[in-house]
């Protein structure tokens, strides 16, 4: 029985095979780079027919397209990430935590963004002095229920 | 000797007695609500001058211009954050960290975003199916030197 | 300047003095007692009418109504909660989480129960064997966004 | 030797098979869903006459009932879940615990909730602004002991 | 406002002053040296007259009474306890525990020991080879419930 | 070569085959069923008579002897148990940790109960309110050392 | 009333101002240097007729005389020890831990050095190529019971 | 391609079939029983010529030789060792750290005892109140720079 | 397909082989010591031509080239590294981090040395009271934006 | 009396006051600025007569002279540092680490660079791509003793 990290083997090996980028994997099946990415290292859910597609370009076995489709179970297993690109965002979040929260209810009264309801891009964005990458997140904003 | 920690709660203690919002604090020294908070909540350095400018606007003794403008050691004590509404941005980082470092990397080369060079804004934006909290970052791409 | 915790020792030191319980603090508000305890404790805002009906209620000084209306920061210092009472909910989390997903994601697709847009109820039920203690928790469901 | 890895893992595979739900699968065999399903994923013990039903209805092995039927040692890996569905849990858990305690003790005196003869279950209920997830557990009310 | 602490420290005061063993606290109020031992460390809640009895015998200001027929939220602050004399309790639990579950289900089908209705002794027996301390623990046999 | 796991998987597997409990397969070889089951666990050194004899009676390979007298390194891999049966040990001593040096020390002077030379034993009990399940700890009294 | 904190603050103290070492103070009472300062670091009991002379020997107040034969408890708050000195100890018992183990049970069969029937001394030797320190620990051997 | 983990294998494989001590190991390649037992433990480099004759001695393979002169990476995965003879020693060092650390600095001024230029012996001692295990360890003593 | 540690094997089986050093492998492909090490490692990425080229010299396989050329997910396990070798420049951060950053921001204003646009170097220098290991980093002073 | 942290909290008041650099402070008593400053925030012993000039200097009182040249326990209560400007160091000895052990091993045969023979230096160095940040560090060569 295939797993989710069988099909992300697979899809890493056929990428280094065919040299296709994650944003040509994304628009070939009409969806954003950042969600089909997730879904392919096995954080979040493809819709069937989108998973189908997606093993079909890429030549992936038919049970990969129920495998992408299957809910996964949300699993990072470093508490403090090590990766210098990775950590630098858990950096971000450590010093501008309280900032974040007190805006965002400045804005909003009590309750938080969500990360279920919620959206992302990154883009690499040209500028004089270097170009810059840039990150947009949307979440909803949920209240806090008083009863 | 006043500390980071005292200019905080003196802040604090003011914003509830004159009910300022941050986004009013920041526009009278002509910086981003997001910089302002942060250096407020001792995560940033004020230049001098803003530094002197928040002080006389929120009427803090002049000793406090001196500790918002000192350099911070940034302490975030909590290796996961608890709190809800910051907790959500470390699941975010968590989820997709390595989407994050698939897709700077694919779009700029072997590299990271800084987040020293780096700046952030949060809007609440209204959208017919309920509010949405937007945060865009932008961060300078840095390459990994080889030598 | 009053903090959450200096307001919940003083509602504490109310209680002790005059014997009221939390259901009947939470009664004569008009609001329900799991919610009510919870702002008491520092971990939920009261609507300001509310804090000002309490705070009257409870002979405290006028600034605590503000407290209490004010967005707490959930710090919750134990990682595993040794106090045996808590940690038996720790404890069910802990056996039957994954069948919580695997039921929820069954009965409505991928997503998860809100904590946010969430209400509880705890009662105390007789029953010939031994009475029971009955927790109810109701929270929105929330779909995972595909984009 | 089967483990109960081994016989979830064989559960999984019929399950994606067959597209049996939980829901079927703990009825067949007459008992409830969040029972049945906590036990295939090893964190509880079937009845042997339950355990021989069930392998019957999915066709596992004869050697499944046995383990079905034997004690698991409950181990949970992850001192703080990070499947968010999951972590939503011990989140109530933290910002609540507290006040879970206040208040069973208030009903009960110095006691608990158990978490052994306990039962729970998990409804999804429509409601005009969206669906809720409906946790109940109920389980024996403890007194502390006094020698 | 009293606490737990604050009545901790003053038994501590009087203990060294009076030179009074725990003992002989315990049997002046007629219970076990250590169910009262530990609610004089803050473990446990003295009924309400035992604890009259003991403020009295001791010389304890009033208030001290109410705060120990308090239910206290039971904080162990080392995960690994330090102290050798408490340490050889966690090393003994970490070598034989597997061994303790497998006998406790062997004798009583798939259940625990109580820790809540639960009483326990320690003594110091003499023997040739050298003294001995014995500990016996006793508490209900709690069976899982299946539903 | 046969490692002290492989011996315990041996064990389980003839046991569940035979349905021995451990009481008989201590008795068998004249030893008590809390020091066979941890030497069977790998956590105890079985005399060598004693481990052919029961190695003869499983039919376990000769080799498993060899395995079962050889010194084990002790290594609990969970620092806080999980299993609730073995958890609820952990939180008495958690509980009652300080309370036993407290009467230790009473009793023997500064010392500590010894955790190597030491036994132990577990019963269930019929009392007319539910059985219970009664341990009982031996440990040398071990004085400290000044000089 | 004196903690044993409190104690070891003045000793320190009187040590600064009279400029006497470890080694006089404790030849000065008739023990040996490393238990000398255990106890005056609140590591240790000093027997009462020592801590009197002790306290005479220094001119600290006669509470601390009790306060010094009090039984400690042994609370070490770094689970790896930072400080230079004490880490290389650390790093010895990991990288020679399971040597001492295979050489001890080589030596004595099944059992343990105690380390509460113990004593240790620290000397330091000149050697042509520069001084070294020596250390000599001395437990006596416990075996481990069968029964 | 052999590992160190594999050569260790190896060792305690032909250890157990041959019934050769550590003690006869060492002495047959001319050094101290303490280093070779770390050497073959993964712990310590062989000098080329000592692991010959070592291989030649125990009848290992070749290609073991090159293995025990290869310099290791030290990894203890137990931050805290859980095997009592092994945590006995980190108990010491957490009692009596601070001891040592004040005793080498008030002998040698600041600096610490190498645990790099160091050795370390092992006996086993009768006494009449029973055998003792004595340690030495004698490390070079390092003296902090200024500069 | 072959993995960054695959390769990393490969390279160590070959350097032991050949006897080749570190210093040879990066001389013959015209880098540098500490980079090409960490390359061979999975620390790094090499170019592509300088891939190819060593893949050449130690006579990998072809795809070890696209391996060594990939961008690797830095993964470091140990929080505090146990070899003692590395924890010497852990404590060094420990000891000195303070003092790097006063110092990096008494120089250069509000800002870090980048660890991404960054160099180093490892030699060994002959010195009369022994040889030296001198470590030379070099990054980019990155500035903190204010906004 | 006087701790080393009251001592550092009094030089960074004087500090403030002053405008004094490091630079400027270390230069006054003659000594490099690393260890200087490191001697200030408690984590080096100052040489008595340098520790005397520095108080007369900055105007502190005579007793921080005794104070800074006491032996400090260096205690670093970040395991992980989080203040982005040491974080880096932290992860530079992460990601090369392994390789800084590759080649210092490879120069010098088994053995560690010092960290107590040991000094550093910090400069800033422009280049026309930005100002760079060097860093030297230089330790005795510590070979592992055989014995």
């Amino acid at each position: 029985m295939l797993t989710k990290q069988d099909v992300t083997d697979l899809i890493y090996e056929r990428k280094r095979a065919s040299g296709l980028s994650w944003a040509r994997i994304a628009e070939d099946i009409g969806m954003s780079e950042v969600f089909v990415t997730s879904a392919c290292l096995g954080m979040n859910t493809l819709p069937r027919e989108k998973a189908e597609a997606l093993v079909l370009n890429l030549g992936l076995p038919q049970e990969a397209a129920v495998v992408l489709s299957e809910y996964p179970t949300k699993v990072f297993s470093q508490t403090v990430p090590t990766d210098p690109c990775i950590y630098r965002f858990y950096e971000i979040i450590g010093v501008y935590g309280q900032t974040l929260k007190e805006l965002i209810q400045e804005k909003g009264g009590d309750g938080i963004m969500s990360a279920i309801d919620f959206d992302m891009s990154v883009e690499k964005v040209p500028y004089p002095k270097g170009d810059r990458i840039e990150i947009r997140m949307s979440g909803k904003f949920l209240s806090y229920n008083a009863w």
